[in-house]
């Protein structure tokens, strides 16, 4: 299974790199600078959605794969279970593989990080990232009966347009890989699964993107909820926008996820900088 | 009465420690160091929960079960009158015996928190730790009329199924035991009792678990009420989840409770160290 | 006119002082401790309802009534035009006279001030302290049209059973003492003074019970409102409770409002110390 | 074009500063004084709508019309691609031409920012600022089908009277002029611009005009919501109130704005010093 993950690693890892900015770290070439690399920014994505309010309690997860340092395959990175976000650091994420052992480091996650991130990864070797997250508005849509759905109401939304799967048999918190793998089933190639009773899952090759999904992801959501709640119609975006900028945006939307990763990435370094340690 | 509180002594304090990390702070064995331990544990609860934003003013209360520091029986700990959340520390908290009386430290607590937690406690002698706040969206969800219930419609509510009883009888401000009574006769042997135009009650046999619920309660219910505004009809969890998974979740409840409460505390630790002096 | 104030000065200043920690600050015997400790409240007020998020932009007032610090009669202490609340200190409040002219300090408030605070301290000879914001909840609730009442849904609403009063007639920003008169007529012997499409008012003898009726208002009207968006009906607290309880609960108000004015009071004294200078 | 921009320099840039308090800054005669000036004030207003919550991403912008520093003609100052708000400076903004080529200092905005705000600029020489954001409650209330318009339910809606138009038309994002001159054309000589799925957009002879205003057409959006979600009439502000108080208001309207403006721009310099270099 890993031998497909490594089958893309050259393809995304060599990705050019688009912000405007430079990247706020610079590694060495080879395994051991790829391995940090991927423990700095996923390390960046929990304290960073900690600093956006879109985490809940010390659940839910954000997992990347990444080469091993020692340059023997591939692993998953993930926080140990008992952190809280804002204490996660590049050095204290731990690496599994495919069966849920920890490889690289010390530790283990909370048994649903293992039972629904590496079915996903399995699933879909065009990713790298997983990010699964208990966000209020998107969760309070993903349990909507009747219009469980992200409408086209807000230009946030056109990103998602065509890109979101959806669960809607709430079957319990996921302690089997059987439930992860349920759930990578339905969400098969889309970008993000929103999951009824639950909460939402956001997959991309790039740390970055899902990050930047998910914040975007629970904007639209907002102003979709707020309309809802006046009980008034809500303008939707005729078809023939998204179906003519749905490319186009999509060829942008590398950079604007770096932007904006890498500017919270910044502002990490600032004001909390031990997580590169 | 306290006779029925020591005899539950033991079992409770005698709990292993289920976190993944070590607990963030020592004490010596003995009275003086559970004193110490419930204490800490306590100051940080009032502080933790002052942080998540789920006080009100300088109103509610806190309260645990602990050995006397001089060993001789047991007294339930409550913070002074006239303090904020965020002043209150290990050593200012009050010790009352079963009257209400001051007999460990100087001050004494509102008039309220005495006719309320002595009566649940006493009424409980399978837990230790009483939780009292007006939360605002669970505290909303309590003065609804019609659909007065935490209904099944996130996974944040698993963990209440059957566990809430509900006091639609709003009775005045509690100035005296009989309503503290009064609320521990329908609370019975639940772990939340949702209080009609008033607020929650959260009882555990300890701090962390009392302390999580009250989070995850109001998490349960921002969901719900952000969906119930929209006037769709939301997804319910079907009833053969929770009955498959309540036990099998609760296995695990303690840990993730003390997962939760000590990375509040660890956060505690490092920007207002006051509490535990 | 003043000199109805004057007589009710040796009252509410001679007060008794209640909440349980000690005041936390002194001043000197007569007129200039008088005066300072009136500077030192209003500013802290200043600051803390900021704190709390009710303020809006630069605008609305906070005022109280001092005696001069030379002992020449009373004035009305009140912010300059131009000073974000979170800038307000003792000293940089102005002292203004009936007519609405600055006769201690230098700078004057915004001509709205003057009309609107001057006009309710010449009609209420009982109260010392007016409180005008535009605080959201409370202002939403204000500016509906058929359920424009607070409601009895929610303990912390007892405290203005029959304590406020409507004005249901937004006749436009405040430019005239007329305006003032106008409010002050509609006041009448209330505490609060809800502003259709405008906002509230909260009238008392002391700082610390104006402080906290605005807190309080702003909490009650949140768990209304946020019951409302559920179009649900709301369980009411039977007209019994409070006419048993109003009484009794009053006694305790002062002790209350010091409690939580004087918290917020130490808060701002660790935080923000230059509010005394 | 810009010959035209150039015509009313004199006379936005020699207006009366009429906040009650002195200016925060100060800078030299002559175009490079100006030109600071500008800067100082632009990157005061990304800070502070940053600090107010205004913002989203590093997504939407801010513009101001300056002279250049070396004299020759004007430019259009915007923040560069990839910056956090909260990380912009006087210095780091960079000028465009009205062709949307880069004059002074390095880098360039978001694609988007040329197409809207040079549109905007060259249609309307009577402004120097646009601001564009998609602040939540505003951007919601421009998304309703049916109720799409900002009521006279609150004071703070009496800004706005007639000096608001509405696009309805959302037809993708602008990445070409002619998006941004439609959105101009509709714009008229408005003082704002709700645009349907998007946002909103203000414009002003002044930073502090717009920007005031865009703080309170978000309050009066929060106001109207909040009472919309409860399905109640709101009260509406009769029509002769707007019609006798509008000029008198606006008579105001600068110093109201630079006062809260300066009032943010002080609290910036203490908190943040850094946007100044």
């Amino acid at each position: 299974m890993w031998s497909r993950v490594a089958l893309r690693h050259g393809r995304t890892l060599s990705r050019t790199f688009t912000s405007s900015y430079p990247k706020p770290y610079s590694v060495p070439d080879g395994p051991v600078g790829q391995n940090r690399a991927a423990r700095l920014e996923l390390a960046a994505a929990y304290r960073g959605l900690d600093l956006l309010g879109l985490n809940e309690g010390v659940s839910n997860h954000l997992s990347a794969i990444a080469p091993k340092a020692d340059g023997n395959g591939e692993i998953m990175l993930v926080f140990n279970q008992g952190l809280h976000w804002n204490e996660v650091t590049a050095s204290n994420l731990v690496g599994l593989d495919m069966t849920g052992q920890t490889v690289e480091g010390t530790g283990a996650p909370e048994t649903t990080a293992s039972c629904i991130h590496i079915s996903i990864h399995k699933s879909r070797p065009d990713i790298r990232v997983v990010m699964h997250t208990h966000q209020p508005y998107a969760t309070t849509l993903a349990s909507l009966q009747d219009d469980f759905k992200m409408e086209l109401v807000h230009q946030n939304s056109l990103r998602f347009w065509n890109r979101i799967a959806y669960d809607t048999t709430y079957s319990g918190v996921a302690y089997a890989f059987e439930e992860g793998e349920r759930m990578a089933k339905i969400l098969g190639d889309k970008d993000v699964l929103m999951l009824a009773n639950h909460g939402v899952i956001a997959v991309a090759p790039t740390v970055s993107m899902a990050f930047e999904m998910l914040y975007y992801l629970e904007r639209a959501s907002m102003v979709q909820l707020l309309g809802m709640s006046t009980q008034k119609k809500m303008r939707t975006i005729p078809e023939a926008v998204p179906k003519a900028m749905f490319n186009e945006y999509m060829k942008r939307a590398q950079t604007y996820a770096d932007d904006f990763f890498y500017a919270i990435y910044r502002q990490l370094k600032m004001s909390q900088p031990s997580f590169e340690s």
